[in-house]
């Protein structure tokens, strides 16, 4: 009657929305500023004043057909031009307004990329712990998901588990740093290595492993630098959005970058446009598609989500949590006191406090709390992080 | 290297967009108003100012990170209950915002809508000609095209080629009206004959067969009602779009209505929230749902469409055309006056004409003549389509 996947998709508990709407029902029950819900990734910035500017003055200058109407599907040519020119200026490369194409956010931008590189049977590998849609969109497409462990406690990238796992059927890995849910940045020297070894793997192969780096957070690195992953390996398409660097989130809009240093790179992006067109993609929101590029070089506003780190970490660490040291993005990643995550949150949510357990991202025994909440409930929290904490010690 | 059915999509010809890159150069070469350029269907009246004004109100009302951040998958609860009302007041229905999910625009609707309610080896039945997109939405969810042709020169729907074309692997068939590229209207008796057969066909069958109704054009009917289907057949999903009733194509705003009517209708929509996950959706874009719901009553502007539409059937129709008498969007769909559509489009192009051959509508034969443009340019072409005429009488 229905498709069976997709009815799967659609009705399977998602432990993010479901502690969210759970979240939403007891501020109601015992009022906002008692409830600590560190479950979603929706930025608690405000967009910056440029963006409101830019809209208003698209409303003025830009005539309504115009403004609304249809673009070209990979975008306007002189706003992806404008977002070519603002990446030359960052990594030193050469782009034109032909190596991107305008999507409709990170999950239309991965979405299509993985169809775009995969054929059914295909193995994309994906490095635990690691954002849940990834396997929805792998398996969606065909191909087979498969989890890379992260190097135990640490969580940084395992080129060693990488080279292990490399099957004739390896079609691409997924990179995602900074990274959701760790906050981990990946270093340089670890992508040069990771670049080494798909490039053996490569020389005894007809195709090329691609890395699909997927860099929503890109903007938001407290004091660690974000390699530009094309520069250190050929083979990489870059998927990006503005959720996160401009709060943008609900308005959806990012690209695909198909390098021109990337071989074959028409073909790939042949392969990118059709995906668009297959999945029902016809064009990047027309008037956020003017609002970015007029706010391409706006420096995202981090110093909130830093602010709560600083904060969530100090006093996490005082009491004993054992977390990730996050690098990026806004999210800490924090061991659970029982081996049971699902059991920890339970006892958590006893406090208010509404963190993710890691189950759902591929590990198991630790929690993700997202800290892009306003600073004021970050603190109104520590009192019962220590509660609970002191909870397990008595036990 | 690249997944072969979506390289093919992305680099196959469209005719509708190569035809749009000539006008365009051609206009750059010899000037705007010497080219006419009927190709493509983006909305030339614009949008109402209604649009404009929820836009600003928005942004004065209502904080960035609530305005800019993520909404739900299906939408702003509120947004879909005041969606729902202005569909009761106008259908006499009892919808709630529960049967709508707010979508990226008809193409997200119809691609989710179709992987929803399609298994890989399903039928899809479509009536020639049609929107050729279908085709490429139907056959990435590894479903099967059935062309189904239309009453011949009428273009009416044809009940008796729908019946004998269902097969035990019919999944559903996808309904148009008003029609692109005919412009044809359905009547209410034909839907309710359509209806009776395919009841009929239910009987017999474990799985009804679903009509998927896509309604971009709904409210641009010059006069003839547009029949409600799911008051008429309650296996019926409704696509629908704001790109052309308010004139905002590029914005990527409409919605899926799985009608409380319909029976099983939470396993429909748990499967269509599945496939938007699928696809790589995850809400629409957030401020054009605000402004959707602001102007949900708002009346589509179709004064200019149906005087372009009175010029040019006067016109053609007084030198010997042949077309489907335009009852609703904005297309004239007209005989070729030789066999070959393309060839005609050859000669066409010589006056600087440029409609569409039918070829990539499934029939061939005729053209799409493209009427949502500017009136003088309308009017500046009927010289043209004369001449036009007048060469193939002396051949």
């Amino acid at each position: 009657m229905v498709n069976e996947a997709m009815f799967a998709y659609g009705s399977e508990r998602s432990a993010i929305r479901e502690i969210f709407a759970y979240a939403t029902a007891r501020k109601a029950e015992i009022g906002e500023d008692r409830v600590f819900d560190f479950s979603l990734g929706n930025p608690s910035v405000p967009a910056p004043p440029a963006v409101r500017d830019a809209i208003v003055r698209a409303l003025e200058e830009v005539p309504s057909t115009q403004l609304h109407g249809y673009t070209p599907a990979p975008g306007l040519p002189e706003v992806r031009s404008a977002l070519a020119d603002s990446l030359n200026r960052r990594f030193a490369t050469t782009y034109s307004g032909d190596d991107l194409f305008l999507t409709a956010g990170a999950a239309a931008s991965m979405a299509m990329t993985i169809r775009a590189l995969t054929s059914p049977g295909d193995e994309v590998m994906v490095i635990t712990p690691y954002f849940p849609e990834y396997r929805v969109w792998i398996e969606a497409a065909g191909a087979t998901c498969v989890e890379v462990p992260s190097k135990e406690m640490s969580f940084r990238l395992s080129v060693g588990n990488v080279q292990q796992a490399i099957t004739e059927r390896t079609a691409a890995i997924i990179v995602n740093s900074p990274n959701n849910p760790t906050g981990r940045v990946y270093r340089r020297e670890t992508l040069v290595r990771l670049a080494n070894v798909l490039r053996e793997a490569n020389a005894h192969r007809e195709q090329p492993i691609y890395v699909i780096s997927d860099e929503p957070y890109r903007e938001i690195s407290y004091g660690q630098e974000v390699s530009w992953i094309p520069s250190i390996y050929p083979h990489t398409v870059v998927c990006y959005s503005y959720s996160k660097a401009l709060s943008l989130a609900g308005e959806r809009i990012g690209w695909v970058l198909v390098p021109n240093t990337l071989p074959d790179a028409q073909r790939v992006r042949s392969s990118v446009a059709g995906a668009a067109r297959a999945l029902g993609f016809v064009c990047a929101p027309a008037l956020f598609q003017r609002v970015v590029a007029a706010c391409a070089d706006e420096p995202a506003d981090i110093e909130a989500y830093r602010q709560n780190r600083d904060l969530l970490c100090g006093a996490l660490g005082d009491v004993g949590y054992t977390f990730a040291e996050p690098e990026g993005a806004f999210y800490l990643w924090v061991r659970a006191l029982e081996p049971d995550a699902q059991a920890f949150c339970d006892r958590a949510r006893e406090l208010e406090l509404l963190p993710v357990p890691s189950d759902s991202f591929g590990v198991s025994g630790w929690v993700r709390v997202g800290y892009c909440v306003d600073t004021n409930t970050i603190r109104a929290s520590l009192p019962a992080w220590c509660e609970l904490a002191r909870m397990y010690r008595s036990l």
